[in-house]
């Protein structure tokens, strides 16, 4: 059995590793951090653990969990995770961090974008990014996995394998991305509140949002040269589900089945990839509440583009289920444990 | 293994007892039935079962599907039910009807709030009304189990021990209902589209719902004398979900634990009931998904009213899952199997 | 030319006060109160208003307003009306308070229910409870309106008739009242969150809600004996909307024509009261955006109930439109003025 | 007073014609055109007319129409406006047409994208694309007047001015659009079902959409070369606003103030459209209701692209604002007569 414990567990990724937690039968849950609810009622913070959960929210104690728990998830603000790590706490127990923390190789990248000083950068070269389709063998090594973006997992796994076969120009790629408002967290801000989202579309952080350098970095190790791309972010009235739609010229006049197979070549055998059949457009109500990542493209001989189209769970793949494969993979266990999810609907 | 039969599997009930079917390590989905989409991959119809169904819709032959299936649900308008079973269905396969047609003793109720003629009235007296928490031993015998409709289990479950126990006026009820729209099908109409429900509250079938008679029935049976109430049902703009808020006049004066005593006496053991903590208001996001009914009270000295609150999700509780926690009960399973379902929120 | 000037203009209702006034061709606004936003553009706080606004967000100086403004509204939290206001500034500008200051006769009821000391109880008896189809009369002459709550409006208009008629039993009066999320206001707190409303209906403030004693002070009046209700108000994921559906006993035995009779004759010639067609249900999508109540009833002869329903826009006829419609009769002008809004959907 | 007729009155687009023209000081409808509801009271199909509409839905009959109005709105599936009209009808009386028939010189553009012939293409030549802040002087002069599309209007007007002045590549142009449901109309189908369109995001008709020619068509006007793009629609849970996100490759190097400089050049003067300030991005809640179209950009100094971005009310300045503007051109009135509607918010 292994014992978890849970750094900002009272959020929304937090929570979700519980919901997933809780129906793994190899792990127990021993410590459900969260700096805002101390020594309440876990069950209280989120009813829908009412009789599931009678633990107690703990203040952070990263040496006290350390010794408690096999793993550690943090799902917590950015610098949080690179500012307790040491030797000591990862001789003790793996971690998952849910932040950006360890996702750039370049430190430098990480604090230009983030604007935050890097506190454990000794540990960046041994970090494994958890992107568990492409990095899967690093992952069971690691013993720091660094639990890629919502909109990363996303945009990468679409552009990745066309990318990599050098089927489209990494200089063209502008990704157009879509996310429910569970993305933007927990926290109370006019711009999250009910009435603001609702009945509403806009962009925000256009060319300026985080993900686009993580995107990037881990595209341009596809494309064997450097890719900048642009990444426009848009928030959508739903609670959960990204969809991405990402364009690109293509370098060479291709066929729907051309492109399928080099899709096939990388995932046919990924359990949480499924490529769609030809003209199905992914929606996000399909893959609500699993695991999925959906994936699909269309060819556009007018223009020579591809439109790229993928959506999944921000709260699962793009955040906690990815955390759980991972932890899989690091515990040597079947990567899909847990995760068996049936996508809910309506 | 339970071979299960679906009839109705592209309705949003029939498409949850699939999702909830497949994680049930004991029963194989080996019929889905669909009149409207008869040769098309079931996968097509809902998305969500990419990969995960690979059968085709099958038109309706419940002799057919009687010699391949262990249990066949019908998931049906009204009537259909009746018209087909008879003795050599019955001797071959137990029924779990999801339709009206079995639910009421007296088949003149039936036939003046359905407006049909009953065709089967010879099983009337045989079959079971599918509310474990009340009819359990009775279920477990049974062939023919008429799964309660959704307003009515979440009614009848918050009811029934207040007036089994002499604590309330039955002549008083007032049932206010809300509901997610999942519960109106997936059939089109004008008044089910996304811009008519959205953004809109509505009361309807004011005083002429047919869940009237049925929560009528069953709160009789509880009190020992003829109950009449007010139910009165509202569209919400959510996917899943029911809201019950109900009124009666206390019979007695009574403290809060004098009331929580009386459904601890009838619930304290369920799996799926949740007593909610003193002034915890029962929500439907907190049960999304899973079969729990979260019932809560509030007393109003005042008046010397109670108000009785519960909330399911309509598709699981109100549907799908307890017809299968049914079938758990009538093939001698543990009641919970396959529904150990977590909430999941947002 | 009337000068306004809004005290809380960057709350909802304040917000949508601006929306109605800019419509309004006899009224300037010259002050936008906001005490969170002072020296703000009001424009960049409510960017619908961009181009159509100039002014910027001021301080609340009720000294100073007064001398500028010919009517002052406070859109403001209980409380802070009854502190600012003496006869100076009464004499000087009138005032439309839509907080509940002076919405009770009784002052003991007013500070058990909101645990505040009234600070300006000499003008309680001056002020005049604004909801203009009753007390019409004595709004033209006043220069303190108390401006009804929103749930108040909905509820009292609806019931109001049949009780001064004697049909109805004053004791068997049950209000169930659902809202959309605006009535929640725009302070940020967790509960009103995007992903907390969205996908969920509850109760709240269960046999406690302020709007429980105001609702009853007018429906005493009308019954000529003191009434006590159950009032139960609902939070729904829309944005704009309340839906009242109430219940009581009758007295009598009547017929539908008989209660629509009464109806008429309260309401027939009222601009803002439509009184829908038979076995037409009120929905707040038809009156969004609009001064509208739409009022309609079912009568149960089962329970010897009626179910009388209501529908308004809680922005509108439940503040900024009621508070426009009161200032119009205070100046003498035609009380519709800048108040013939047709109904938006979707 | 101008007469107006409406056939398809009681579509979306129809039905938001009736809301503004009953706001239109110059106009009176005199006749509601219906093929579904012939006979039955408008006010019955659209409840939110109550006492507003006291007419009954007529079937179309175009010869007794052109007798009857000065204008008429056709509000139609692609083809009916072309299958009816001819000298003797224009001649009577001008002709806004809200499909696609008149907006493409190229009938076999038309033609091959609607897979419809054109039944009247004789009058293709004298059609005026009613894109007013473009075409505004041949609007004035125009009896026949093809309303833009709701993506076209959006797309067009936020790319044009940089085409028209050479900052930006045609041959890069990629529109990224995001629906409210209102643009699917009501008629019924499992797709825009209220559980179908909740809590998802789709791309749908992807390089195959029908307003893809449509904007190529004035794109290249502007670009005095043919323009082809990339256009991807998508459905969003909202029932209004229409939100374009689109990219192109700078030709020069530009600050923000050169291209906000050209903005202003063609725009500075429109009455609705509002040039949005530095870093504010637009947002359909801001223009809900209302006739406006916020438009605003990004540079992106490392990919040399630029990010425009804007949004409108799809059945407003996309569908019934337009048309009522482009019937005050084509009769001599104030442009903005009957729109000067504030946003609706929230």
């Amino acid at each position: 059995m292994i014992k978890a414990g849970i750094i900002g567990s009272t959020g929304y990724a937090g929570a979700e590793l519980v919901r997933l937690l809780l129906g793994h039968e190899d792990v127990r849950i021993v410590w459900y951090g969260s700096r805002n609810y101390i020594n309440e009622k876990y069950s209280g913070v989120y009813q829908n653990m009412f009789r599931l959960v009678e633990n107690i929210c703990q203040d952070d104690n990263i040496k006290e969990l350390a010794n408690a728990a096999d793993v550690i998830f943090t799902a917590t603000p950015q610098g949080f995770c690179a500012s307790l790590i040491n030797e000591d706490i990862l001789n003790k127990s793996k971690i998952i961090d849910l932040s950006a923390d360890f996702r750039f190789k370049n430190v430098k990248v990480y604090q230009e974008w983030y604007k935050i000083e890097h506190r454990a950068s000794q540990y960046i070269s041994e970090a494994v990014y958890g992107l568990c389709e492409i990095n899967r063998e690093a992952v069971k090594q690691s013993r720091l996995v660094a639990n890629p973006g919502c909109y990363t997992t996303c945009s990468i796994l679409s552009i990745y394998p066309l990318l990599k076969e050098k089927m489209i120009d990494g200089n063209t790629i502008i990704v157009d991305a879509k996310s429910g408002t569970s993305g933007a967290g927990r926290g109370t801000k006019v711009d999250t509140l009910f009435c603001e989202v609702n009945e509403s579309i806009k962009a925000y952080g256009v060319a300026t949002h985080r993900h686009t350098p993580e995107i990037e970095e881990q595209l341009s190790y596809a494309a064997g040269y450097p890719v900048t791309i642009n990444f426009t972010p848009h928030l959508v009235s739903v609670n959960r589900g990204i969809l991405i739609t990402a364009y690109a010229s293509l370098v060479k006049n291709v066929s729907w089945e051309d492109v399928q197979e080099i899709y096939k070549k990388y995932y046919q055998d990924e359990c949480f990839i499924r490529l769609l059949d030809r003209d199905v457009c992914p929606q996000t109500k399909w893959v609500k509440g699993s695991n999925y990542v959906d994936i699909s493209f269309k060819l556009d001989h007018r223009t020579k583009r591809i439109i790229m189209m993928s959506a999944l769970d921000n709260l699962v793949k793009g955040a906690a289920g990815q955390a759980v494969q991972n932890m899989n993979l690091m515990f040597g266990l079947d990567e899909a444990k847990g995760l068996h999810l049936v996508p809910i609907f309506p």
